[in-house]
């Protein structure tokens, strides 16, 4: 089949002979992207997989699209979920655009002593998750949790759930090792702000049982290089990135 | 010694009793930062290691600063080169940050077939090298280098230098075992522009006797998300994130 070069996120199932409005779509397919009617688009909603769809209608107000058929299956990245305090603006936006293509399953913005931005808009982080996985070929667009403070989200952490923490103290540490001897498969990984964590976030934090201290190098790096940086020795080590 | 909390990078020579203009800078110290005379700053320049220096004008057009002992000594990062082909200007000024914070020597912009953008300022690409060398807390700022074909590189690529390529096509390989191998201390990565390598330039970059390709994961990657992914393997592999 002719591959369609447009991946969209859509809300409805997908399903053979499915007819769908992409009403909130059109502007982007007719006028920017200048799609006609049987032109081919990707689509997939994050639970049917990929489906090639040919565009039926294509006007300035109204694009319908019919789905052939599945082309690719619904696959869901590892069930890892990052953890990061909010940090300016363009920042948290990227962590979100990062976390999405580097393959978390969920996102969990948290509150800690040090952090600046307590201003997180859900809808617009959504948005990137959704722009992030329509580019980075992902089918799966990660699960976006409301801010929670860090005291109440480590108060019920779940005895299953690996806690991999970036612990500045932690120099000299084997990441690889350590990561790989913790095993298991439910996993979070957790950034600090820009400040770093307070001495008692970081005793407890430590304290965990569940908690994999990693060192991430001799240099201080910013949140939103230790996110992209933490994920890529994590799926090395235990995701989907492991041979 | 009391800690500086401002890092400032200089171009002037450190040592001890060493009297710095820091006239660039002015601004930032006095209006910004409201330092007065007598408080301290850490200054490196990449030659002299990191030094604490007392300001002993600090006037809204004149500061001056006196050299008191060197804090820490003239570290290097590994013998890492960054090649990367330009990008929309925020993500390539991104990659330059992150390319300094995860601890490159060298940073190669380099023009591919399918690279948009041919606009590169490398002042202001040096400024951002800068800045993130201030925050990340390294004595060193790499070594920025003027745009060059990537044909034109290849033809005299070192023999001794290895070519970490981030193919594709080479799903399923394992990346640590591929860089853990290949061993020696000389190594560059390369990044390919939005659209990918040419077909010609990935055939090209595969056969070379230096070439190591590795993956990313299933998922595509954004060039910048790639360089930090990329640069975390390899110092956690071969550089100074090894134990």
């Amino acid at each position: 089949m002719e591959q369609a070069k447009i991946r969209l996120f859509v809300e409805d199932d997908l399903a053979e002979g499915a007819v769908l409005n992409l009403a909130a779509q059109a502007h982007y397919l007719t006028n920017v992207m200048r799609l006609q009617a049987g032109a081919l688009v990707a689509l997939f909603n994050g639970r049917d997989g990929e489906w090639t769809a040919r565009l039926v209608e294509a006007g300035k107000r109204r694009v319908t699209a019919e789905c052939l058929g599945q082309a690719v299956g619904q696959g869901m990245p590892p069930d890892l979920w990052l953890l990061f305090a909010p940090i300016k603006k363009a920042r948290t936006d990227f962590i979100v655009e990062k976390a999405t293509e580097m393959g978390a399953r969920r996102i969990q913005p948290v509150f800690t002593r040090f952090t600046n931005s307590e201003r997180v808009r859900p809808d617009k982080l959504r948005a990137h998750c959704i722009e992030a996985a329509e580019q980075c070929g992902g089918v799966y667009v990660p699960e976006l949790l409301a801010p929670t403070p860090l005291d109440k989200l480590l108060d019920t952490w779940p005895a299953d759930r690996r806690l991999m923490f970036c612990d500045e103290t932690a120099d000299g540490m084997d990441a690889m090792g350590a990561l790989t001897a913790a095993g298991g498969d439910k996993w979070a990984i957790i950034i600090g702000p820009e400040g770093g964590f307070a001495t008692e976030e970081a005793e407890r934090l430590r304290a965990l049982s569940q908690s994999v201290p990693v060192s991430l190098g001799p240099r201080i790096l910013r949140a939103d290089t230790a996110a992209v940086a933490a994920m890529a020795l994590w799926q090395v080590a235990c995701g989907d990135w492991r041979v």
